[in-house]
């Protein structure tokens, strides 16, 4: 047998008795979820197949919820559901473990860099009941990293058994680090991560927050290409929606809507040429047309703005560039179109969950809880094969979910948009 | 007495019965609504007050429902209600009075440009039934007119007896135009206006359609602008709205979410120095602000992109202009802020009406529906005091309602965002 | 000149300089409203004809707002724009007017009567700043009203100012009879009512809050309705609304929709037979009908189920028996019919306002604000052609509106429907 | 090994080349979705753990597109995304495999009996475009099946290929019986089920189309229920959801919600007396409580009214029966509380699909043609373990999906309502 992949870390011994009834009998603790469930050969060797452990309350703890102080900061750009996970987090640690003790942090790490001097809100029922129902963060967030020593330092001297993290990769990075200088002092602080990308991109899995929310909001931009599409002659509607590095919003967006003729995404690539043509063709045949394309789509094409601070490659905007290179080929060819260009990322992002992402928000945060609760660490909490399960943190940041262009979700954007091959 | 103001011209005598119930007595068919509602000092001369005819079905009708056909175009940009006024205006027409003969012409004006060869569409109650449910205008619609011996050479070849014309001031000056050569030709073709201007900024008529509409789907952007500024350190969320003369959208989308700081319209001044002070006060106390600025506000401040076509002066973007100032003016000062900035304006001119809004649209077509049978002609359809009320369409162009920042409505606004004058 | 009709009474001289800035020029403050805007040969005698007094800020107010307490009631049923209003009323106090001490009393008139123990909220803008977001009163509310002598031993032991009633007519009379006993005393505290009935039947405003909001939220009903009777075979879908004794909510939500077949209202009379031939005609033309009942149509037709403890007649469910009268009809005569019933209001009584509404209660509540400050007293704010205005209580529940079934909203229904008359 | 379990049955070889690009690779064609995705100990005979084949299109057909006329029916009572479901298979039908000849039969299985006269509707793209913007279905609907043979008979003579049934297990099962009437005649035609049930109740799928749409549209409900129990003192808001035989809309809806305070499913039982004790103790110390109850729970509890036509017990309703047992119980013990009860089933069930359902419906559909352009039959198709499975129709109908009372689903219930156990 190969070693387990994909186990998980923790604190030391659980010898503290669970206040919370045992739902799960004992010896489902154990159980573990396969990572892949299609039916296959055994391999020769008769190794184990990967699979991630399930999550879900354990009958002993390692903190005792007594004497446990626990923080939550909220990192990167916003996202539908923010509110919501911190509101259950509260509620869970409160009401089903009876901790008394739970800290959130301000805007993100910056929360626990005492130099910068934001004071930590004291979560409670009362503050956090009605959170839910607005968009943001009422942590306040913020990007980037700060240094581990100083953060350390901040939650030893807070005494802060547990920190829970919700963020992206950048964000579980930093937690991984900071988890490292946890480490080297040997203390004794879980640091347990809930990821967030409204993308949906982040591995192992299936589903992050906010993401179904932005799907369901993308609705109206997308009609509205159409109407405005539709409303002249040679009209096309240009939506741009979020997905740096895979175009998940962007493909279940265009299938909910079924109005979209011509989808680009970052996992296929497209010549400008070849969208011109087909956008000729479409405008004889039906004098509209409406284009959703993926922030992170056609990135070689777009003309970058020179480098930022940092020294990286300013990324320029495909919806802006698409929109003018359309409009001036059309201009050559000596046709009027008129383009329509709608970007609501904003809109979307800050807006609340909706009722799908709010249980899915509760119950990753619940299981956040119970995973930390039980002194273990290093993880994110995620949804596989139908079952919440927890993941190593260095699992989840080594790589990104992509659209497969040969697999079935690919296939329902060609059998939906109707659009061909345009590499 | 002077000479009454206001009054409606008229094809001829009226002849045909109408097959209407006579819902309003004969009497009151010349009912007239004063302009003024306040309770005045009676002028030493006794003169009549200003006021405007009463709209609704008259006893007797110029047109016999039989022999008529009705054309209906829409022009200019979209507006949440094209096709409430389209269906309303096709299913009065054929059941109430009986008109069998109803063509939508596509594009605007450019339906009655022979040459563009737009075919029209014939409008039946099957083919409408379910139009109001949708954003945009089933018919088209282009900007700018077209040759008026042309388009009267169409109307009259196609036997037109009534033409519709849904548009905004433009719009009504065409139609002015068309209806002076029906004029010279001693054509007999009514020519009525529905007066449409999201911006609710044409005269004589206390609301346009689509307004309420445009002040309802602002909010989500407003709230958005809000979540994202309270969501970081000194965060600015800046949205643009709709409002080129006036800024009607603009403010009553600011006192109905009643979460702006600071609104910005075309009719009162600011200078860009104190709005500046304005930010850096608010930022120090609240750490956050939201903007709300109309897309007309401080036009002087906008450097202009060159002229256009036409040789107009291409007027700037302020939302743009306003985004850049701002983070160049607190980048000097050394202070970060983050400013997010949200055009939604596609998205609400394309929306469906809102329930107010189709109920608005319906007996404003009704209204217009009503004066074209009677045979009355260069007026458009408003509302005025409570009443549908039928207004000379040169009144309605001669000049636009503007926000009296002297008067209850800027007071409102000053109560409700707490700003103070920043000329 | 007869005597001024519609004349606010007031508690005495304002001496107070008001800290708002005039923005109502001082001649304006004796500004007044026609009742009646169509334009009318002026009468024999020269009377002056009846007018409404114009609301607004006064520059003289009767109370120093440093000393002043003002108190706050909601009454009655739950209508959406309850928080709306507190929150502006407290909003304006505090910030235009400077006052510190705003109490909001608990459940209605309850929270005048110390033996029920509720101790009143102080608000704040703090507590009130995000409530508008949500419907219900944070105030809580009851039916009824208490003992005068012990309420006003409530205001004077207190030292309340001012006392604002938001409620529908009985609460406005219970108010009137709080205001003669303070009269009776002597006593100097301003009762100023802000009218609220979501069916928009109170006289002398031509509109009130929640209404707006309440046909907006008929829609999803109405349009289930009409999905669940054209689902089936001789499908009829059958909607309830709000409307004890008028049918404004009814009547605009079904021009809204324009997929109502048949709308019952208290003030056009029906008789069931002639539905019931109605029906059957419908269902063999078009094989589906979609109706909306007002609660308070058809009174004379149901059954009453005894009477209530205070010994009135209860009222039966119209929508309940016309759903089994429409069963039973068609049973009868061997048509098998299938009914669907859908009654919202619950659901739209609890709503957060509309836009709509908010920017009204907003400006409703601003102007309630103005008049208690001035000392004005017995009234309530109402909009009148387009105006706020302020009415003497005794003019409000003096009679309600009801639609004109020889008007032009009831012509726009026949229109819409194309119902017969069914009497 | 044992015989493959859940094995597709098939009407003969593939011979056809198909139309469309081969996106899922040929040795694809043969993967199989094991069923438990845990990991488990190999069983000691080595036999192959039971999997469900994976749905997709093959790259060889049973019917040739040219000839082929398929047709779809909608079965039993109105579910979000049903038009959808429609157009999908219209869409992808004509454009992907490019058959031309697609029946729409009206009113589920009568539109296969002559008898009644329904004549079937034509589907192509232009007709079906935008249905999916509305709720119900297009096709109508009907509840119960007609005569095998009769409808098999129907089949023949008007030479349908392929049989599209939408519907429940009720359905699934009729669809089954038409499929071994098929059998004994040795026709060649293909029974293909789409699942229907917004309960989500139909085992061998982890979801069904309309269920997510269902658990949005709860919460208006939901809040509605909270604000008018908070909005008066000892208020109760009692909201009844759908669910039959399983509590899945219910428990969504709640965990969604985190307003809810007592969730009553069919799967747990509960005691009358321990739920008042429990709302007893709840209005002592908050004054206020909500509570969900899915339709099908506690039916010992509720007393049927006699026997339908068919001899069925017919069920009582637990929402009123609930609401006039608390009124009761609450009268009895001397205190007053004020229920208010909310039924949203029919807005719900007739409401347009959400974008998440819309997806899910378009790949659903499109999983379904590509099974039946195979020649399989006999099965439905569905969602398991993150893909589009093909299971065979007797699985289907065998047993029901319920919620695990000792399960995590139940677990994450207790968290968030706080409720004990009142069994």
């Amino acid at each position: 047998m190969k070693p387990m992949q994909y186990r998980i870390e923790s604190l030391g011994e659980c010898r503290v008795e669970s206040p919370l009834p045992s739902l799960v009998a004992g010896a489902k603790e154990e159980a573990r979820i396969l990572q892949d469930a299609t039916l296959r050969e055994l391999p020769a060797d008769a190794s184990e197949p990967a699979s991630l452990e399930l999550s879900g309350p354990m009958s002993k703890l390692y903190f005792d919820p007594k004497n446990t102080r626990a923080a939550i900061i909220t990192c990167g750009g916003l996202c539908p559901g923010l509110n919501d996970v911190i509101r259950a987090v509260t509620m869970v640690l409160w009401y089903r473990y009876g901790v008394r003790d739970i800290l959130g942090l301000r805007y993100g790490f910056e929360g626990l860099n005492p130099d910068l001097g934001h004071a930590p809100v004291r979560l409670e029922p009362e503050l956090v009941e009605d959170i839910h129902q607005q968009g943001g963060t009422i942590l306040g967030t913020s990007r980037g990293k700060q240094d581990e020593k100083q953060m350390v330092d901040f939650l030893q001297e807070n005494r802060i058994d547990i920190l829970l993290a919700v963020g992206g990769d950048g964000t579980q990075r930093g937690a991984l680090d900071l988890a490292d200088e946890i480490d080297r002092r040997g203390a004794k602080i879980a640091v347990v991560g809930i990821p967030k990308t409204i993308d949906n991109d982040i591995s192992c899995t299936e589903r992050t927050f906010g993401f179904q929310t932005a799907v369901a909001l993308s609705q109206p931009s997308i009609d509205s290409a159409h109407m405005e599409a539709k409303g002249v002659r040679n009209g096309i509607g240009l939506v741009k929606l979020m997905g740096r590095d895979s175009g998940f919003i962007a493909a279940y967006a265009s299938l909910a809507s079924s109005d979209v003729n011509l989808l680009l995404v970052p996992e296929v690539p497209f010549s400008l040429p070849k969208v011109m043509g087909f956008l000729e063709k479409r405008l004889e045949q039906k004098s509209h047309a409406v284009i959703v394309v993926a922030e992170g789509a056609g990135i070689n094409l777009v003309p970058t703005g020179g480098t930022d601070a940092s020294g990286n490659l300013k990324r320029g905007d495909i919806g802006i560039f698409l929109k003018e290179a359309i409009k001036n080929h059309f201009q050559q060819i000596g046709r009027g179109v008129s383009v329509k260009y709608i970007d609501p990322s904003y809109t979307i992002r800050s807006a609340r969950a909706n009722a799908d992402d709010s249980v899915f928000c509760f119950r990753l945060a619940e299981n956040a809880v119970h995973a930390a609760m039980a002194g273990k660490t290093r993880l994110v909490v995620g949804l596989w094969n139908g079952h919440f399960v927890n993941i190593p943190s260095t699992e989840v940041v080594r790589h990104r979910k992509h659209i497969d262009s040969a697999g079935p979700l690919w296939a329902s954007i060609l059998s939906n948009t109707g659009q061909p091959n345009l590499a």
